[in-house]
């Protein structure tokens, strides 16, 4: 089984000469590649390693603590000690103070190298941002420098049983006691809801204030601590859920009964704070789907080039990847992890770049989608190409699928995102800038074609009653043009690439790839 | 979660009704469906409620030998005591003389109840075919009684390290001693190797006899027996395979040190025989596919129908599957139940019938390919549909997909299957047979442009030096178009059904379903 191997090399030329991240202001290519570099052999021999037995073991309760596996507090000591946490944190707070686009590199990796952790750890510049943007000066001068120094992680608790993607029914509830609030209900699917890494936790809490009407108006939201004064707040961890996948990243169903919070930002303004930090959360799922595309091509390649099997034209003997099925499959994974980083990159720089945020608004959902289905397809593809092999356990592959599938579905299910695309996401401006970045990518006019097949889609949506029934299928031509067009943007930069044919071959592939709906839609 | 509920309506009206059974001699309607309803009752209250504890506590060794999860030996038990080993078994051998059919409809519900049981104990059917097809009278007399009373099951043992795809490079040698053999070497991925449900365990070897040349020229078929005289044949488990996976079927690595074996059939033979077994094999894993579609079907019907989220176009409270994504999801699933369970039946339709042996032949691949993907692709959506619960093992479509996912690689993994089509498969009369059977199925012409893309497909396979370069797309597009076209037949029958609405509804979707690849091949 191959060790992980971060695609550091791939991810900077990326970032450069794909996503033209130059653009972007205090963006320094050498200074990300050497952070890269760090980080990448600190993920290799201190984060991989206990992947697979973090997997095996699993969290586990004890006397109403959550318990990580093994292994796993001593490589946080070591990643908050190389100052991790606080790389995207302003240097005044305790800081590195570097970009999202190097916070976006070091994502990646982190997620390939152990997904379950890095979901734990990667709420926090979500977190620091959320706090930065309505957070009061006390409330930033408390909480970063201690999210920054992994002193203490944060937590975003969100669903609800019943409410799982419609907020208007949350019912956990806030009252004002005094100059602070006591929350009171039930959570469920809080991921690091606790852990035994970190000294202290912050909730951010989503909760119904005061006795408003139904639905998402009434929503604040909260800063619920594990700890208040010293003493615990009364948060508990009800249960752990046994899941198909992350075993490493406790699942936590937990309890608030009367908890002390501080309210962030205005009240019943909950929900535009929330979508700070899932707006972050969404581009790093996004980066974890294209983590574990980039991990299972990396299995499955090293396999195929290392087992034999049958026999070449000229009788002698072969290894997998010479047979031309196996070989669509290895190819058929390295451009879904290219084209889906370049993706994200892309927008991620336009994030950056600030000029066109109807764009990143339209990208943001689309990169969620394609990203996250890619990482679980190029895992699926990765079991198939092992075989009998893949589906054994030892060969970790199977690891990588049962992780991979939980990003289509939590930070919002695809389905939601698809149908938000195809309903308010077509009312602004985003779409007609979208149609630009794809021209702009595209420049020889070789996807006119295609281009021409969404705008009528396009048409065909605005002019629905009911959008949504055939959000999923402009999703799915949405994502596919923008692949398309992402693919004739890295062929023109093929030759800055360290394997130029490399990435033609895959380029000559993406021709041949089918649209993925019927048209016209 | 949606307790176990056999399909058995929908079975047996793809038999009667789409599959015209009653062209087979000696098929009655009627009966097949006392049978079916008498094993759907056995499957609901006795083989699926140990289907998720065999997952959760798996197989085990001790002291040499396996033992399989708790209860599944009382099951085993009363299966064999209800005569359902010998369903298809001759009645002078003690059987119940049924046709593949009626055998092929209680395969699937088994699959659907308990995957892991269903293939310890569906390996049976083969081996009574193997023997006697190939057998001596003696082997028949002896073996056939032990196979069909549940006494004995049976093996596969074909795997070997470094030998998964290619026969060629097998090693186990057959040596003769007298008026027996000895059998030296090692086989992997063999299920059931052992387990504590029969009395004793056939094993069919293949292995080299003789010191002919390297290849599969060399290959003779014997049959070991777990015990000889009442003494262990020396065949040992050296160890059972951790997966990912059908937990409660034991995967062993196996040790013929010696093992006293018997010939069967001619000697270097044994290939023509293997593949007696390999067909039935073949079929049956199409059949697990569709048990897994449908089952994750029903899962996440009744989970969407029962579950509260958003709200109706007038404000009343929706359900999951008054939304237009999960509707997608749902009778996507149950299209390709539907649709696959057809083809399947279609094909061993033919195979009864024996009048277009080659179009079986070439029907066989399809079948295999497009029934797994699409047991595979339903239980992912299963997983989608009940989106953060899908991911937890509580809800059981999480398991439905892990099971799955070994029936596209074992028994000829998918791309193999693809790479015969396109070879072998085009150079006979089984091509134009299934031109035919499309015209048949059709009838009103609606596939006419489907079907001269594929004529234009299989043009050009059939001039490649290497048809192994296309042979996925020409899959895709040969399942694609056989699907397409027991749609039209199952359309044209809608009114049979008891849900006519469903199968419309069903159908029309399937107007909409994209080509799977981009043409010209």
């Amino acid at each position: 089984m191959a060790a992980f191997s971060s695609p550091s090399a791939d991810i900077l030329w990326s970032l450069t000469h794909v996503a033209n991240a130059a653009r972007v202001e205090h963006f320094d290519a050498e200074m990300t590649g050497e952070i890269l570099e760090h980080f990448a052999s600190f993920a290799q021999g201190v984060l991989a390693p206990i992947d697979e037995q973090g997997d095996a073991q699993g969290c586990r309760m004890e006397a109403g603590r959550v318990l990580m596996p093994d292994g796993y507090k001593a490589a946080f000591d070591q990643l908050i000690e190389g100052g991790w946490q606080g790389l995207t944190a302003p240097d005044n707070f305790g800081g590195m103070d570097m970009n999202h686009l190097t916070q976006a590199a070091v994502s990646e990796v982190f997620s390939g190298a152990n997904h379950a952790l890095q979901m734990i750890c990667n709420l926090v510049p979500g977190a620091i941002s959320t706090l930065l943007k309505f957070g009061t000066e006390a409330q930033q001068t408390q909480w970063i420098p201690q999210l920054a120094s992994g002193d203490v992680l944060s937590t975003m608790c969100l669903t609800e049983s019943g409410a799982g993607s419609d907020l208007s029914k949350l019912r956990t509830k806030a009252r004002k006691h005094g100059d602070h609030w006591r929350i009171e209900g039930e959570k469920i699917f809080i991921s690091g809801g606790d852990q035994n890494l970190s000294n202290g936790i912050l909730h951010l809490v989503l909760a119904r204030s005061g006795d408003v009407a139904d639905g998402v108006k009434g929503l604040s939201l909260f800063l619920a601590p594990s700890d208040v004064n010293g003493s615990p707040n009364a948060i508990t961890v009800t249960r752990i859920e046994e899941k198909l996948g992350l075993h490493a990243s406790p699942t936590c169903q937990m309890s608030f009964d009367g908890a002390q919070a501080e309210l962030i930002g205005a009240e019943v303004e909950g929900l535009k704070a929330m979508f700070t930090m899932m707006n972050h959360a969404r581009l790093d799922v996004s980066l974890q789907g294209i983590a574990h595309a980039a991990r299972a091509h990396d299995i499955a390649k090293t396999y195929a080039n290392d087992r034999k099997q049958g026999r070449k034209a000229d009788g002698s003997d072969a290894v997998l990847s010479d047979h031309a099925d196996v070989q669509r499959m290895l190819e058929t994974q390295d451009s879904l992890a290219l084209g889906a980083r370049a993706m994200a990159h892309i927008a991620i720089v336009e994030m950056e770049l600030g000029m066109r945020p109807e764009l990143v608004e339209f990208l943001t959902p689309i990169c969620k989608v394609f990203c996250t289905e890619s990482g679980i397809t190029a895992a699926d593809l990765g079991i198939q190409v092992l075989g009998g092999y893949g589906y054994l356990t030892e060969y970790r592959v199977s690891q990588t699928w049962r992780d991979a599938r939980i990003t289509s579905i939590y930070e919002g299910a695809n389905g939601i995102h698809a149908a938000s695309l195809a309903g308010r996401g077509l009312c602004g401006r985003g779409a007609d800038d979208f149609a630009q970045l794809i021209i702009e990518l595209d420049q020889e006019g070789a996807l006119a074609p295609h281009l021409k097949d969404w705008q009528n889609a396009r048409d065909h949506v605005v002019g629905l009653d009911d959008p949504s029934s055939v959000a999923h299928e402009f999703m799915q031509l949405s994502s596919d043009l923008f692949f398309r067009a992402v693919w004739c943007k890295i062929a023109r930069v093929a030759s800055t690439h360290d394997d130029p044919t490399r990435i033609l071959t895959l380029a000559e592939r993406i021709k041949k790839r089918p649209v993925p709906v019927a048209l016209p839609l």
